[in-house]
C-alpha cells in the first residue's frame, strides 16, 4: 500500500534532499541562529512564569473550540492588547500562524473572488489560496506594478492581494505601501503576513504593516504569529472590527479548531508587555542582523542585505547547503538549512537568525565559524 | 472594501446563525458539559504541574519548525510514547489536530491517487482533501457498500480511504473493521480520525482504532488530538514508521509550522501516563455518556444513542437550538450548540459531552435542566 512512499523517500534522499528530525536537550550549549526568538523571550522567566502560572490557573488546554469552551478572558485580553499595540480596531488569535493564515486567507476571499499573490508567499498563504476557491494569479516577487496588472484584469468584482511583509527565506522586505496603493487603485484588500516583521519592525516593533502606515486602514488585514518575536506558539489575525467578526463566525481554521492552550496565551501575552516596556529589543535585532550579514558579506560569502532579522548565505547545493550547517553545529553553531521545497527559488541555503540578546563574543563566534566551515 | 462582510453577517444573522464569542472565566461554576476535556485532565494538578514545569524548563515556546528548533526530547518522547501506547510503529506530533489532518490527508494522497471519504468527516479532513489535489469522491455516512463502490470504479492506482472513527458531531462509531476490509479488497490505504475515540474507546482508552484491532496494520493511519481526552493542545499521527518520515518530510502543515510549545507536550506526556495508571477513566466516560443519553430520551428528548463521550440532541431550528443553549447556561449547564455551517446534516442540536469526574448528582442536574429549558 505504502511502498511508493520507500521509492519517494530514495529520491529525496538521493537529490540531498532527506530531513531529519534532531530532537534538542534543555541544556544545549549550542550557539542558536536557527530559530525565530527573535526578541529572546521565550526562555524569558517572566514570560515562561506567566505561562506556567496561567497553566496552573486555567488548565493545559483550553478543552474545547474557540466558540465553545476554547475562549478564555486570557484569549480576550490578549487580543484586545494586540490590536491595541498594533493600531487596528480588533484581533482574533488563533492556535498557530499556519492556521491564521489559512484562516484570514479562506474566509475573506471565495468562489466569486480573485486572489493575487506574490510569488514568494509562505506555504500556509499559498495553501489558503489553494482552499480558497477563488481565482488565484501568482505575480513576480516584490512587483507592485505586476500586482496592479493581475489586479486590474482581474474577472471578479472582488479581490485580495496577499503577501508576507518580511519574507521568511531571505528576509527581504514587501514594497507596503506601492502594494497597498495599487490595491486600493483597484478596489482590492491586502492582507499582509507579518510573521517576521512584527516585533521587529515599526516603533517599537509594531510590525511591517504599520511602520507601512496602514495598521488601521479600513482594507488591510494583518496576520502574525505569537511564536516568533514572542517567543510562545499561535497566531492572530488583525484588522477591522466586521473583518475580525466574520473570521469568528467563517473562518474553518478558527471554528473546527481547539483554542490556544490558556499557557501560551499567558506567555504572548506577557511577552507583548516586556516588548512595550523594552522597545529597544526590537531595533536591536536589526541591528544584529545587518551586523552579522556585512561581516558574513566581507568574508566573502553571499549574504543578503537583511530588513529584518533574517539573514540568507546562499549555497552551491543542496548537499552543499547541509554538509556547511553540519559542520557548523558540530563547531556549536546552530543554523538553519533552507532545501527546496522550503525555498522559493530552489536556492538552497543557511538561513541564520538575528536574536536581540546575542552578544558581540556570539556574534564574533557565529562568523568565525560560518566563515571556516563554508564550501571551498 | 469590506462592505461585502457586512451583508453576510446580517444574512448570518437572520438565518439565526450568528455566533459570538464568550470568554470565560478562571471561577466559572458553570457545570460543563461543553468541552472536549473527556478525561477531566485538562485541570489535573499531575497534568498542568508537568506542563508548568516543562515550560520553566525548556522555555514557552518551541522557537521553530519541528525541522529546524521546534524538536525538543519532549516531543520525541511524547512520539514514542504515544506510538507505544496506541500500537503502531511510530508517531509525529503537530501543533494541533487540524495540522494532523491537513498533513495526513495531503501527503499521502496527491495528484495520482483517489481520496474517498464518508459524508459526515471533520472539517480538517475535508480541507485536506481540497488542499490534495486529489480525485475526491463523497460516499455516504457509515456505508462500507458506498465506500468499496467508490474505490473499486477509481481511476488511479492509488487510494485512500477517509473516515472520522467516533464523528464529532453525533458520537456515532464508523464501522471500522468494514472499512478496513473493504479498503485492503480494493487497494487502498485507510485514514482514521481518532480524535474523539482516543482516551475514550478500547483497552484503557487505546482508541476505535485500537479496539478494532487496526492499530499496528501496515497499511492504516491514525490521526488524533491531544486536546480532548489529554487535555492538552496540539494533535498527532499515528502509523507505520515509512509513512510518518514520509509526514516528516513532506507535510506542509508539520514543516511550515512552528513545533508544539514544550508545556503542550509535557501536559500530553503526563496525561497519557495518568490514564496509563488509571485506565478506568475511559470506561467511565462511555458510561456517563450512555447515562445521560438514556435518561434524556426517557425524558422525551431525541438524543443520540452515543458509542463515546458525545451525545448529540436535536433542536427544531437554529435559533431554538441557540435559545435552548442559552437557556441552559442561565441556569448553570454549559451545553454545545452546534448549527450549520458546524453540523453535516444541516440539523441544528445540543452537542453534550461526558466527562469521566462528572458525579451522579451533576448528571442529575444537567438532565433536569436540559429538560425543562428545552422548546415546547
Amino acid at each position: 500500500m505504502f511502498d511508493w512512499l520507500d521509492t519517494h523517500a530514495e529520491d529525496r534522499r538521493r537529490a540531498g534532499l532527506s530531513r531529519q528530525l534532531r530532537p534538542r536537550r534543555p541544556d544545549s550549549d549550542l550557539l542558536d541562529l536557527a530559530g525565530n526568538d527573535y526578541l529572546g523571550l521565550a526562555k524569558d522567566k517572566r514570560v515562561s512564569g506567566a505561562a506556567a502560572a496561567a497553566t496552573l490557573r486555567w488548565g493545559a488546554g483550553s478543552t474545547g473550540s474557540r466558540l465553545v469552551t476554547g475562549s478564555t478572558e486570557l484569549h480576550s485580553e490578549l487580543e484586545y492588547e494586540l490590536a491595541r499595540f498594533c493600531g487596528t480596531q480588533s484581533a482574533l488569535v488563533f492556535s498557530s500562524g499556519f492556521a491564521a493564515n489559512l484562516g484570514a486567507v479562506t474566509a475573506l476571499s471565495g468562489k466569486n473572488c480573485s486572489i493575487v499573490t506574490d510569488a514568494y508567499i509562505h506555504a500556509s498563504l499559498i495553501d489558503g489560496c489553494r482552499l480558497s476557491r477563488a481565482e488565484v494569479a501568482v505575480t513576480a516577487h516584490a512587483d507592485p506594478a505586476a500586482a496592479g496588472r493581475a489586479l486590474a484584469t482581474r474577472r471578479t468584482e472582488r479581490a485580495v492581494f496577499v503577501t508576507d511583509t518580511v519574507f521568511s527565506v531571505d528576509g527581504d522586505l514587501a514594497p507596503l505601501g506601492e502594494l497597498a496603493a495599487v490595491c486600493r487603485a483597484n478596489g482590492a484588500a491586502l492582507i499582509a503576513d507579518d510573521a517576521h516583521g512584527f516585533g521587529v519592525l515599526g516603533d517599537g516593533g509594531r510590525g511591517a504593516v504599520h511602520a507601512a502606515g496602514l495598521a488601521g486602514a479600513p482594507d488591510v488585514v494583518t496576520t502574525l504569529t505569537l511564536s516568533k518575536s514572542l517567543g510562545s506558539q499561535g497566531g492572530a489575525v488583525l484588522g477591522p472590527r466586521r473583518v475580525i467578526r466574520h473570521l469568528v463566525e467563517n473562518a474553518r481554521s478558527f471554528i473546527f479548531d481547539t483554542g490556544l492552550a490558556p499557557g501560551s496565551a499567558a506567555a504572548a501575552l506577557t511577552a507583548l508587555t516586556v516588548l512595550k516596556e523594552e522597545p529597544e529589543r526590537a531595533g536591536r535585532v536589526l541591528e544584529i542582523a545587518r551586523t552579522l550579514a556585512e561581516r558574513l558579506r566581507a568574508a566573502g560569502l553571499a549574504a543578503s542585505e537583511p530588513d529584518a532579522a533574517v539573514v540568507s548565505v546562499r549555497a552551491p547545493s543542496p548537499d552543499a547547503a547541509l554538509a556547511w550547517s553540519q559542520d557548523c553545529r558540530a563547531a556549536g553553531v546552530w543554523v538553519g538549512c533552507f532545501r527546496p521545497p522550503s525555498v522559493p527559488d530552489s536556492v538552497s541555503r543557511l538561513r541564520l537568525t538575528a536574536r536581540a540578546d546575542l552578544t558581540e563574543g556570539e556574534i564574533d563566534r557565529a562568523v568565525e565559524v560560518i566563515t571556516r566551515c563554508a564550501p571551498r
